[in-house]
């Protein structure tokens, strides 16, 4: 975290779905193969742990092959989906899939991100995000997985709420109270390597819900497990059960938002995109991978984000 | 904590300071000497230790001395500012002063709750709310001071915010961010004996804006510090930095809040209060007190609630 802004958090780069609206930018020539093969490039998570890496193919499996139908292909331009910084020290990888114009789903984002730290060491991030349209007022799903040291990892894992959970008593109670969402981040606190979170971001910490889980899991002093047995043991199946509760009760289950309540959520949806772009991406991807390549990527998200 | 509900975490009930709209509960029979008497009762926090009395008394003096000119004298019946369980195993006293018509004060209630436990121990809750009005949008003050024996404190101190700060980024970064209120929580949560405190209330944990300060405080193993020295040294001048703040530039600092906005804040708070009676009073109230003195006490405060 030290390379990069104190106030970033990363949060893979949200980007608008609705069809009718994306911006014309063709990669259309680019052959199926090639396709499968950006695809391949971002399923390896070159620079992850084996548990680490385990972990995301098997989210991103899950989402792909549960929504598979409702998914259009990844449309962003080869160099979008595959980039480094000029002198090979950071490399990045995003990959995202729109929901079809009938489905529910805004679009599915996966990425990683390897930095090396002046330190000797390395950054990497792996996240998966996924937002639903306003047809629906259902969560969506958001994975973070940042790791500044091989016994030193950062969980965000959330399912952030599209209502103001004081105006709304019910979404609250719908989502977080009657699921009891609350057992998946007391699970995880009890582990004795476990210990809060505190995004340096603001913004961050009022746009996940009372049950994240943001948490800083050290194994350095650990005699018991290493990283990889809390993320195979402890991580992943936290992670996989609430993804699928995000799958059957949010993502797949139909719900008719309509008027005024799908007007404000598209407005806040809006303003979260809006941030997480122009705060965390914004601040960070120059520094990460210099102006020109920052410049390049967050110019095609901002013009998907804007359509 | 555990004689109470498993949602509890206790909030002095708000009551809405309209006066147009305040019901007719007479007190004036008192005589203003009586008035005296049951205020000192209240300021007593007989079984509070010294320490947390005299920030007790520190805090709703500052509050009183300050706003003095825009509040009412106590209006409360006397068997709702002094009230206690059948078998007198437990007491509480509730003040409130709610602000003039034309102050932008709602109300401000001190309140304390003493219950001897089963375990032979004793619960003391002492609290300080300052509420609002719609006419500005500045954050609610609150401090909660929950001791269930000498060496546990969990303390609560927030601005609560009014707007729901995903939708309002100004507000974000006017009262939060660019005052950096976070440095108070990092200071309470750098001392040896604070860790996080997570209420069981979902409701309490949206409710609180991102840099609240929710901790336990553990004495118990502290070879430097007793609780009385870490209420006199750390959590003192904290809660008295945020309570001046509060009082200059949200309590004091005029502003001019119409139309859609000052609807949408009264819709909030409105919500606000109201949970907060339910919610958290209306399920612990029966437990502590018995259903007749909680009734009591409750439907006075819910009249004014819904006044």
């Amino acid at each position: 975290m030290s390379v990069i802004s104190p106030r970033f958090s990363y949060h893979p780069p949200p980007i608008s779905s609705r069809s009718n609206r994306r911006p014309r930018i063709s990669c259309s020539s680019a052959p199926m193969d090639s396709s499968e093969k950006l695809r391949a490039k971002f399923m390896e998570f070159p620079y992850a742990s084996a548990q680490q890496k385990a972990l995301m193919v098997k989210l991103v499996s899950s989402v792909e092959t549960r929504l598979g139908p409702s998914l259009q292909p990844c449309i962003l331009p080869p160099d979008v989906q595959h980039f480094g910084n000029p002198n090979g020290t950071a490399h990045a990888s995003i990959h995202l899939k729109s929901g079809i114009p009938s489905s529910q789903i805004d679009l599915i984002l996966g990425s990683w991100i390897h930095c090396k730290l002046p330190s000797g060491g390395a950054l990497n991030i792996t996240s998966l995000s996924a937002y639903l349209k306003s047809s629906t007022d259902a969560p969506h799903f958001l994975i973070d997985l940042i790791q500044s040291s091989p016994t030193s990892l950062v969980l965000i894992l959330d399912l952030t709420p599209r209502k103001d959970l004081i105006l709304y008593p019910n979404y609250l109670k719908t989502y977080y109270e009657d699921t009891r969402m609350d057992k998946h981040r007391q699970y995880i606190q009890s582990l004795p390597e476990v210990r809060p979170y505190y995004s340096p971001s603001l913004y961050v910490r009022a746009l996940i819900s009372p049950t994240a889980i943001l948490v800083n899991i050290d194994s350095g002093n650990s005699e018991a497990k290493t990283m990889e047995e809390i993320i195979r043991d402890h991580v992943g199946p936290v992670a996989e059960e609430m993804l699928q509760f995000w799958l059957d009760e949010c993502a797949c289950l139909e719900k008719c938002v309509e008027g005024d309540e799908r007007a404000y959520l598209e407005k806040r949806d809006e303003i979260v995109k809006s941030t997480t772009i122009e705060v965390d991406l914004g601040s960070s991807f120059p520094r990460l991978f210099g102006e020109e390549v920052a410049g390049r990527v967050l110019s095609v998200l901002k013009e998907y984000y804007n359509a």
